[in-house]
């Protein structure tokens, strides 16, 4: 049988494994970040009647540069953006790959700063750009100061933020976002995927857009609109970088399905987004209980929680499968992260932590070092 | 107003335009070798239910190895194949990246026998590998003597075959793909875009992939299957090599819909091949009918036919626009290509090409070499 040594792949691939977390059948799912709430069933008819207006037509190819959309995602957006600001794509992770193909690639270099969205060095890997991890502040924080050092320090060619950042769940200040945009030398690339979630006052960085055509906000449908399995990622940023990424998008990358599809949960939006504030609800409540256990917890914009369980995390994830609780280990030594769902999510979480804790190598530190 | 050349785009991608033919409203559309005839209304109804059952769940996350569509697409594809040497992804363009930057990127080496499918190229500059244009011998042949003196000439990572190949139509002998495997260095691709419509007698490359598992076969369901708005290419291939592009895949890349709008039509692919039969009457007509008004016309195993204008190949390009039919110019000195589609489609093309015939500098050569 031919394996993969036996193959000439690429030598920076060698010994790697696929990306991706165990797709498990459980309970309770809370290791993707998924919105948990299905589509209602007034957009599930809007929907599949969108979907059924295209299908005669299938035998041609789809609008290239799905113009219809692009204007559509606009106006969701706001801020005074039209369609000519905004690309989309099968996913935000399509987005950044033609971002680095544009402007990474062989011969420069992307940072991060870390613990951040752990497929952005694969994708810098994917493109053949040098990738360097630029490590967060106490408390997984990021202030204006580290961000501008580690820039100049390293001179990247693209920058990835990400607020809310992920696993961590902190919104950035603005104040970061600006100064490491005046401090770079290339693209900054915010990842705003679970900005819908972000507490009151959070500003995005959209509002930045203008004056900084180096700048690039992206976002996606997955989380807020509970539309992961519709695919959808999209930018906001300068028409030149717009331009630029359709340089290297493959042609008629997004089916004519997904882009109806898309429009019309884009269509339904308040009622597709009438989630975000029971979700929010949720994360709030994790947040607090989790603080009144007496365990660290990071503040969280987003539709997760990162939340420290001591030791092994690997040991407290796998207690918490066996309740029947799937949750998300990132790598993060002593951290575990949740996704916020249902009330009843929620509940289950909770009392599997209940049941965790105080059973051995998986409880939490007896002794913590104080809650954020 | 910022310009791209106000933004660091990488260096190789300065001064180039987005791939992609002009999707102009035209009456008649035969230049990007769609299948002319619309999906039938059973089919239809089917893709529609099917559809329709992923919506609630669309807030989930989609099978990331789209396993149930591979055994589908296996099934199709015969020749022993099962769902763990097929993979598929968002069009065949997607699948041969995914190759590149499996097997090729910065450092490495493609070469393709050109003319031949123009993305091969603008592929390899999207993932960093460079580009070796090898040319085809007379009458855009390529002998296995031809190729391989090339493959040991230049010894690249990856081979682009293209069979029956685009834009001259024409499948490869088998002895040629052969002969190639064996000199090759590296990953044989041959991509059989177009295999459903080869003359009878025509052997696929699927029938070399028993011990060969550094062949690759990439197909796509745009063209015979008339699914081109559904984007969906596939690879058959050893199961190590199907391992080695999940290493590169972008997670979740082939969302619910799709998925579930190709196992629709591959369960209906008896109605959805149907056309195919047409379509290559309407392909021989072409080359009989051109050949008979003294044109040289490349053998077609493809839905489309390349054929002599002589001269200027874009003044003819034009006449025949202005004549409301719109073909492709692949920018190859005086030849244009054509799609076939329906009867009254190719007798409103036969009808343009005798309006044009005989007005100066767009007219066929007045004393033609000879035909193929």
């Amino acid at each position: 049988m031919t394996g993969l040594d036996d193959l000439p792949l690429r030598d920076d691939l060698r010994g790697r494994s696929p990306y991706g977390a165990p797709q498990l059948e459980v309970p309770v799912r809370l290791n993707t970040n998924e919105n948990s709430y299905p589509v209602p069933e007034p957009v599930v008819e809007a929907i599949s009647k969108a979907l059924a207006a295209e299908l005669r037509d299938l035998n041609r190819y789809p609008d290239r540069d799905a113009v219809a959309l692009r204007a559509d995602l606009a106006g969701y957006l706001g801020h005074g953006l039209t369609g000519e600001q905004v690309w989309a794509a099968n996913g935000s992770n399509e987005i950044q790959q033609q971002l680095l193909q544009a402007f990474g690639g062989p011969g420069r270099t992307a940072l991060g700063f870390t613990p951040a969205y752990s497929m952005h060095p694969l994708l810098a890997l994917g493109t053949g750009t040098r990738w360097v991890p630029a490590p967060r502040g106490v408390d997984f924080g990021l202030t204006a100061d580290e961000a501008v050092a580690q820039v100049r320090a390293h001179r990247p060619d693209v920058i990835f933020l990400c607020s809310p950042n992920n696993p961590t769940g902190t919104a950035l200040d603005p104040a970061v976002i600006t100064a490491v945009l005046d401090a770079a030398p290339g693209m900054v690339i915010v990842d705003e995927a679970y900005a819908e979630f972000a507490r009151p006052g959070t500003v995005s960085a959209l509002a930045v857009l203008p004056g900084h055509p180096r700048l690039v906000v992206t976002r996606t449908m997955s989380k807020a609109f509970g539309f992961a399995g519709g695919r959808l990622g999209y930018l906001a940023a300068d028409p030149a970088v717009v331009a630029a990424v359709q340089l290297v998008r493959l042609p008629y990358h997004l089916s004519a399905l997904t882009q109806a599809a898309a429009r019309a949960a884009l269509a339904h939006r308040d009622t597709l987004l009438g989630t975000v504030s029971a979700v929010m609800a949720q994360r709030d409540r994790i947040v607090t209980q989790l603080r009144g256990r007496g365990l660290r917890v990071a503040d969280s914009d987003a539709n997760f929680v990162l939340f420290e369980v001591g030791g092994d995390q690997s040991v407290a994830w796998r207690a918490l499968l066996d309740q029947g609780v799937l949750v998300r280990d990132v790598g993060l030594p002593g951290w575990l992260r949740v996704t916020a769902g249902t009330v009843a999510e929620t509940d289950a979480f909770l009392a599997a932590m209940d049941k965790i804790s105080g059973e051995g190598p998986s409880a939490p530190p007896s002794q913590p070092k104080g809650t954020r």
